[in-house]
């Protein structure tokens, strides 16, 4: 007999790829524990003290499944944002969400645009459906959502993604702009304007919500200014049509309980954010200041990450950037960067604590020094 | 500008359905909190204490993601089970591989065999992608597994669900004739073999887990017996390129950061799930002796819940059971039922503590003679 597996020919077809390699599968393969996290995004200034609280005295409740409508956080959801509960779906984590949307409105075949060198979760997810990416390039280290608009007028494509503040390059655009591209999208498409690290940008960059227009869906998250990444919870706000079509294939019963609760409490610690956000604005700035001291530049970020060009205009930036990539594993420090020219000339660094921020500037100079041997 | 959303045909067409209500919206309807949660097959006997601690003690560190590859945990499971770490698959619980199962083997019009009143959620997850469900009927009570290895043959349906213990009936075969079912899967085709409650069952009721045979894949939960559903967590064992197929479209970063140190802790604390079973198996017993004081029969069970026939071979015993079930919770009593004839002639009732036992045992004589008036 045989060992033919009933794939579809999306799946048989697919290359085995995944989005992002986690550390701890660095950690296994350099045999060294990092000493500096700095290459997922997550918060270093850790999770609101409530919703730590909450959560330790939830443990014990696990054994009960979480409320499938999330209707409590769905409903504080919806005060803040100043919309209906029908307008809001919670997953886990905006990864999710991307896969729902995906699965409501790609085929195989259908083109998608994106820009090149963006999200690259969010390709997984349109490839894994046999979904046609198109893929624009960044401007001047900034998505270019006109460029993305045209593109998929060209390309015929029902899906848009755009993530304002931007992920990998930390880079935005302010509400204003944002609005005009929203207001362009045509009858029967549908833009994710994928708003991650939106708290850590300045006011005013989302615009205001209006879920009266179905042709945008917003994500937010719990994983970055909440610092609850491990628990695995985001969510989307969008027109009521469009909750409907995600509540029709969403898993009911996905989101973590423990998650749910945290989310709530984290909600309403809006104290807790502030300081976060005031926390990495700061790590920012150090940022900044250790690639100038460093005769580098960084590019400007209204995220709780700084991409710094390590390029030096060196034609193999690339090649460089992941050198140096490398080089900081091996001596402790975890760190990403972009997977494509050009944005792939720059090492793209998480805020730290001021502890994880003297480990990365000391060990980034070493580095440093050792590539330009 | 009109309103229109790029569904595709499949989600455009999807009814809204979901598999379950929640006890919480049931709660939310009635203006009343349960006294006894029986509906959902939750553990009444609570996590692992280790687990419990492990996960507490882990809540600070949620600001970080999960390890993606769920190394240490696949690691354990591997142990446990006489498997490679490549023959493991973990997601947030069997719901969400189910869909991955499905998302990798069937497309529009693909036929999928099941049991007719089997697990709902598996049905949602083909309707989504727009698989054409092939249900064939219980057999005493039972899930009738030749039945469906012919209705596939007869389909050429390339995928068939059957659990073993059932679901919603708490039946089961045993594994000497689960094995025969496997030997006759054939070539280019795959059983999914849900297995999430075998831990309560009879030795022996799961065949010996065979990762050479691509033609099944077995999948178990932390839900059921480790009393962590609320968590999220389960996994497939199967052929390594079953395990490679759901590893191109998995959500690489799903699984929660506690939901994985619970896990491995609750693994490892195989007392705590010999206790389990144990006080399961009594529950079991108390109810098949209420059932008997109260005329009634118990369907037996290896499961963790007990299927009550309320029908008394009444032509409507669909309608009397719901009305049961909808008076039990204007008591206070969260139990569920099978859906359809002639399995809706029954009720379920998940096994509770000793108090909450006594609890369904008192609403329940009472709403029986309501329904008697």
């Amino acid at each position: 007999m045989s060992n033919n597996i009933p794939f579809t020919e999306v799946v048989a077809e697919l290359p085995a790829t995944t989005p992002f390699a986690g550390p701890e599968a660095i950690e296994r393969e350099t045999g060294r524990a990092f000493s500096a996290r700095l290459g997922a995004n997550e918060s270093a200034f850790g999770l609101s003290p409530k919703a730590l609280q909450a959560m330790q005295a939830a443990v014990e409740t696990v054994n009960r499944y979480g409320d499938p409508e999330n209707h409590d956080l769905r409903a504080a959801l919806a005060e803040v944002h100043g919309v209906t509960m029908d307008e809001i779906c919670i997953a886990c984590g905006i990864d999710e969400l991307l896969g729902f949307v995906i699965k409501m409105t790609v085929q195989p075949g259908t083109p998608v645009v994106t820009s090149l060198g963006a999200y690259p979760t969010f390709n997984y997810h349109v490839a894994g459906v046999g979904g046609r990416l198109e893929a624009v390039p960044y401007r001047d280290d900034h998505e270019d959502p006109e460029a993305l608009l045209d593109k998929a007028a060209e390309v015929a494509a029902p899906l848009m993604f755009f993530a304002n503040p931007d992920n990998p390059m930390g880079t935005w655009h302010p509400a204003e702009r944002v609005q005009q591209v929203i207001d362009r999208v045509p009858d029967g498409r549908l833009l994710i304007l994928d708003e991650a690290y939106v708290e850590f940008a300045p006011e005013p960059t989302g615009p205001p919500i209006d879920t009266s227009n179905p042709r945008v869906i917003r994500m937010r998250t719990f994983s970055k200014a909440h610092g609850m990444a491990g628990a695995r919870i985001g969510y989307a706000i969008g027109h009521k049509r469009l909750i409907q079509g995600l509540n029709k294939i969403r898993l009911h019963f996905g989101v973590n309980r423990l998650a749910q609760i945290g989310a709530l409490a984290s909600l309403q610690d809006t104290g807790h954010i502030a300081r976060v956000v005031g926390a990495v604005a700061e790590g920012r700035q150090a940022y900044c200041d250790l690639a100038t001291r460093l005769g580098l530049a960084a590019v400007p970020s209204a995220t709780n990450f700084v991409s710094i060009d390590v390029g030096q205009g060196n034609v193999a930036a690339g090649d460089r950037a992941r050198a140096l990539v490398r080089n900081l594993a091996d001596r402790g420090v975890f760190v990403r960067m972009p997977g494509v020219p050009p944005l792939d000339r720059c090492i793209r660094v998480s805020v730290g604590t001021p502890e994880e921020r003297r480990i990365f500037a000391r060990v980034f100079e070493r580095a440093l020094a050792t590539l330009a041997d």
